[in-house]
């Protein structure tokens, strides 16, 4: 089972990553981008036979304890296949 | 509207920092986790009004040009709202 795991900036917290990619897509031709901010993925792969539900729960801990800064970053978990 | 590139490196490419993350969360008890691979997600905002289909294009261009290496990283563009 495989399981992604999305993590970027809370809104309001600066971005300077983000804002260069901007630029940097401006500055080559593409007008219509008005803002970018970056974040991590991370694609899990768990044993299989793992139950959905519950895998869940983990994840949602794995970022808790780990994986993200709940103060600075939001985290989205979601299931692949 | 919004769109979401997700940059990931390619299938045999070592992943050392993925290695790291899935070690951390064995070691802390999420004996689940077999793999993990960790890639960028970035969150564009683009002008409104824009033609989606044509956006498309221009996004998987903005991958090609600046945002991934194709030749360690693969790429996925989707169109959020």
């Amino acid at each position: 089972m495989k399981a992604r795991i999305t993590i970027t900036l809370r809104k309001g917290i600066l971005d300077p990553q983000g804002q260069a990619i901007a630029h940097a897509l401006q500055g080559l031709g593409f007008a219509g981008v008005q803002d970018a901010r970056q974040g991590k993925v991370i694609e899990l792969t768990l044993a299989d036979g793992t139950n959905a539900a519950e895998a869940k729960t983990q994840l949602e801990k794995m970022c808790q304890q780990l994986l993200a800064n709940p103060v600075m970053e939001d985290y989205s978990v979601e299931m692949v296949a």
